[in-house]
């Protein structure tokens, strides 16, 4: 499995995070039992830990997200490294220099990590497959194809409240067609052995062959969809499908597919929902369930640094494992 | 006093610094004398001490002001906080998140402490009144209404100077009805005793009431509001007044209440001249006033950051304590 | 030698690095040895040094460049200072403030050090003649005058490469005339002992009587100029010299003095290729020299943060000495 191989070194240890496609089982639940034990560190009055001290991770962000690049920044602060927020449309690209001629002189500088997010898919992998031995890449995000970060805090999330994942039925609501989130969630759950993936919208927003290409069962009633499931994810309705005649209008978007108290009545009793946010009230969701008991969508926030924290240090552990190999010592220097 | 009562735990002691209004004498001096303490740390070659280390404040500033920015900053990273710059125009605002959603995960994201700084008056008080119990908020400006750290570092040098507030006659000069500066201060100089508050500007710039409602004397001449007194604070002159017709020119309002050395002579023999900056020289004061020996514009910006420290410390001390309660520890984790 | 003096304290040791003019052999000796130290931190895993901790460097660039002020940014960090990174064009200067009060209100929040780029030559030297005497400034380039540590970072490049400066022949192609980084070159080759300088490049880029006055040898045509020299840098072509009428295309710049892979074949056998980045790759350089093996572009890149660490803490330590000799101690607080 190709992709997944570009991600480990020759121990099969994880040197980048790209995608969930080709991770093991195995290596996924490391990276929830890892971040188990960061979720504690981000709740304590000292949020530190020195696992990155004297690392440099550079943000790479093509396409902005203050939220995204806020908790990546803040998982790279806990874990004590350096961090560089870089503004790519201002840089030296505007001035004429390629996007690799860039990349080359940040790991000059002995940058360690990148953090990507990139509007075309497969930008995070193109990086990864020119980057320098040293250095470690992580998606944050690239077109439709991978959010694997997000993925991740997802399945912690679940786990947290579910205890594990056989038995477990999930509907993911919405577009699932243009969503990178969706399609890891996916890799993940069935990589984790869910029991079953549903996937809900209308046929505008499915891929074609889903069921055959995703592994997931497909309802365009959000009804039928929900009943019985255990966890509930809606994904964030982007508005430039309007405009793009995908959808009709809002208002009928929730009449058909938004989540309300009532329809959540119909999955299993003590069935969680999830969002990845930012959510759009009144659109996929309601307040009254936003809000509610059920929902545990600012639990998936503070999840996100620990995962975050997880998959640097195991990609930053990689690279160290590496230089004591070389010879090459961790100490501290007086210059 | 509900606005006192919103800023203290159970304890009395201080969670959010809001305004100076409800606030008691002995709390003010306590965040002075605490600042005292500070002033050494800024002051010798390493400029840190580690009582906020872990910890994360975020500013959020919804209208631009470097200069604040940089001191509230400042002051965090001696503290050796861990800072984060929002930019809340680019943020997921803008993606159709409501204000009080991203409070929300910012606080998923163990955020500590917000700074905020907003245009519209009680814009504070609305995010203290809706924040998580483990957040702190302190006041950077809003509107007209507050600016309590400006108002006590101001306090914090004339008791450098002046030793005490008994015997003090303290004028306040310019435009005191959009200022929350002169706000600020006059609360801050009536909770600490002063001898006496005056205000002198023209009377589209005064509010009305003002003797009743601020406990201040007015006055419309220049000379006559400044003869004899201690403590001469000058007033930014917003020039966007001019063009909603407040005010004359420029040139006249300098000819009425500009600061001259002449002017000056008929204030005390040892009157210190004080203003928050930036300043407009040959607007509100002459250059030769403002960097004359009477002036102490720039030791206001050092003190600022003793007070910020002043202040952010005492937050955060309260949160610690608060833990502790719970029964968590304050220590480091090994991850 | 004025500008030398301007740069030392009353021991002759560094206070300020504004240019290379007047600066002696043995000082920039001693910068390049320094540097040589701080290569092997910026190598290892922990890339740090406490030397400037609680230091705070403000970077104050008034034309912007990402990767010049990444890597002070890095060099900083990697000291253990805390970085101010000011975006001058929307600070209090936009509000009327001027330059030097600007500057005053920097020195009053204690900052240590200002790195200055600004697009008028003698800012930086504006700017030095004008702080506080406890503040070091560094040139980060101003206008076509000066850029020392792009100067003294090639020189580190040349003698990690060549052993040295003697029997050295070294030839820079390009604008000359409008270019900082070749004046900061050629004062550096000349104090160290180069045993020739060559510049070559159009007569229109070539400043009037430079033999004399900068002690160089002329060349118009490249494959004379470069012919058995031991080093050639290229500079970068400024696009915005054509439309000046200046340069005829890129096309025939590229014919007359690109660098290809034949013509560094009349250069010595174990030339190497020099470049102050971003590169033009088909303008001054084809990508196969880039790229090759002579090429030590990126090494360049590597070399600069080591010999900013040096001037950054070379610098601030003579801070130190001074704060001692004042009976100020260098320990921590406890507030």
């Amino acid at each position: 499995m190709k992709t997944g191989h570009q991600q480990l070194d020759g121990k099969g240890n994880l040197k980048h995070f790209l995608t969930i496609e080709g991770l093991s089982r195995g290596l996924l639940v490391e990276i929830l039992d890892r971040a188990e034990g960061f979720l504690g560190v981000t709740q304590q009055a000292v949020k530190k830990v020195p696992l990155c001290r004297g690392k440099v991770i550079a943000n790479l962000f093509f396409e902005t997200s203050t939220r995204t690049r806020t908790t990546f920044e803040l998982a790279a602060k806990r874990l004590s490294a350096d961090v560089l927020n870089l503004n790519i449309s201002t840089s030296a690209t505007a001035k004429g220099e390629t996007l690799l001629d860039t990349l080359r002189n940040l790991e000059a500088m002995q940058v360690d990590m990148f953090v990507v997010r990139h509007a075309s898919s497969g930008a995070a992998h193109f990086i990864a497959a020119h980057a320098a031995p040293h250095v470690s890449v992580i998606n944050a995000g690239d077109g439709r194809y991978s959010h694997p970060t997000q993925g991740m805090l997802d399945m912690f999330t679940i786990r947290r409240h579910k205890g594990g994942f056989a038995d477990l039925r999930v509907a993911i609501v919405g577009d699932i067609l243009h969503s990178r989130v969706a399609r890891s969630q996916i890799l993940a759950l069935n990589t984790l052995g869910a029991a079953e993936v549903r996937v809900i919208g209308p046929r505008t927003l499915i891929p074609a062959f889903a069921e055959e290409a995703l592994g997931v069962r497909v309802f365009h009633d959000l009804l039928e969809g929900i009943r019985d499931v255990d966890v509930v994810i809606m994904l964030r309705l982007q508005r430039e499908r309007m405009t793009n005649a995908l959808l009709p209008s809002e208002h009928e978007y929730f009449q058909l597919y938004g989540l309300t108290e009532e329809r959540l009545g119909v999955a299993h009793p003590e069935a969680i929902v999830m969002h990845p946010g930012p959510i759009n009230r009144g659109v996929e969701i309601e307040s009254q369930v936003a809000d509610g008991p059920r929902s545990v969508i600012l639990e998936q926030v503070t999840n996100g640094i620990a995962i975050r924290m997880a998959v640097m240090s195991m990609c930053i552990g990689t690279q160290n494992i590496a230089l004591q190999a070389d010879g090459k010592t961790d100490g501290e220097a007086n210059g």
